[in-house]
């Protein structure tokens, strides 16, 4: 009963500092709508390594390098003088394959970055199946961090964060002591039936329906890809686990 | 339709400056187990007002004073050397009227600290109708501020936001554009039933049973005394607005 594995939930990024965490404790950063799904769509259309950054001015000191794709989204839109944003069907095509991909986006390269001390992986619902069975396999404490929406709160980061501490503790029964795990696990239990639904009233998915990108939703929610790939940050980069 | 109150909830303090409220915004600040409750508690069994303070520093220059009444807790304990301490029930006698109450929590009084610049109201369960009729009969923006558990997210300042979100929108339909609102009113709806059982497993009420005071968390959930007071920061005092 001791051992069983500790997890817990961040709700909002800006909260991580609070949380208390050994330093084999591996950090599965989420921002499903859209960077972490844009980076499991990237690594599955053969994109080398994605470099997160948390400013534009950084991102745009890799503009014009070679096998250099550079991205940049503010507030759900791209940003002018980038060829790439932050949707995931900009990067199913094979120009994208051997190359570096750096990445800034409004709040998931910035999650990615708080988290650098430990050991990082993303996830999204196209990878989670191998993240849980990675997870499952390992001892290691667990904290999954939402990335949320400029340091609040976002119902979309939170069920997935409830989806996969459910699946995994079916797999391995967790030791829960933290409420945003329960809370978790509460709304992804609301929500399951129908994820697209239950965020009908969601402020991000109102953003997006606004700027007419609901088709990402659509396919950040319920991806028609599987990956078995774990993006994981090796000295600032992210790189293929396996 | 565009007049509509608008409403958002934030789900721990040290959130609390990431949201934008106009000037004329009121902040409800909730921390149920225990600080607004015996905030409430404290009003109802005769106390003038209550300074709130955030360090044991600032409340030991209060310690000695004539008709000042001296109470500090952290991690749910009382402190040595101060003579009340976190539980409603110390503040059920007649020793308290018309005294002054200085008082230091581990997470409440925080949380009434940080929105001191807007207008600042307690809530528990003790006062709940009497703030949602007076934050009915108000065109004001609302955030109700959960005080949370030194900075993470804690269940039942959630639900009680969340109930107190769902009976005021039946008196009087509110916007809410805002996903902790969302996420609220799905805990509470998930809880109603039975806030005591809901939160069997949650960090705090396993914390209040470790230190056998479940006497305290069973009557800040469910409370047989009702208030109708509804107290407000002055001056960095809180005094009964009514």
């Amino acid at each position: 009963m001791l051992n069983k594995q500790n997890i817990q939930v961040c709700l909002v990024s800006d909260l991580f500092s609070n949380y208390s965490l050994s330093k084999k404790s591996i950090v599965v950063v989420v921002d499903l709508l859209r960077a972490t799904s844009v980076i499991s769509t990237a690594f599955h259309y053969g994109i080398k390594e994605i470099i997160p950054v948390s400013s534009l001015e950084e991102a745009k000191d890799y503009l014009g390098l070679e096998n250099t794709i550079v991205a940049a989204e503010r507030n759900a839109e791209p940003i002018e003088g980038f060829e790439y944003g932050n949707s995931p069907f900009q990067y199913m095509n094979s120009n994208i394959i051997n190359k570096r991909l750096v990445l800034t986006t409004t709040n998931g390269t910035k999650a990615i970055n708080k988290a650098k001390n430990f050991q990082v992986i993303t996830s999204s619902f196209i990878n989670i199946e191998s993240v849980i069975k990675y997870l499952a396999s390992l001892e290691n404490d667990i904290l999954v961090l939402c990335s949320g929406w400029k340091g609040v709160f976002n119902l979309e980061d939170s069920i997935f964060a409830g989806h996969l501490v459910y699946h995994l503790n079916k797999i391995k029964e967790l030791n829960i002591n933290c409420d945003s795990v329960l809370a978790s696990l509460e709304l992804y239990n609301n929500a399951k039936n129908d994820y697209f639904k239950f965020l009908e009233n969601s402020a991000h998915r109102k953003r997006l329906k606004h700027l007419n990108i609901e088709k990402d939703t659509l396919f950040c929610l319920n991806p028609d890809i599987k990956s078995e790939i774990i993006p994981t940050l090796k000295e600032g980069k992210l790189i293929r686990m396996n």
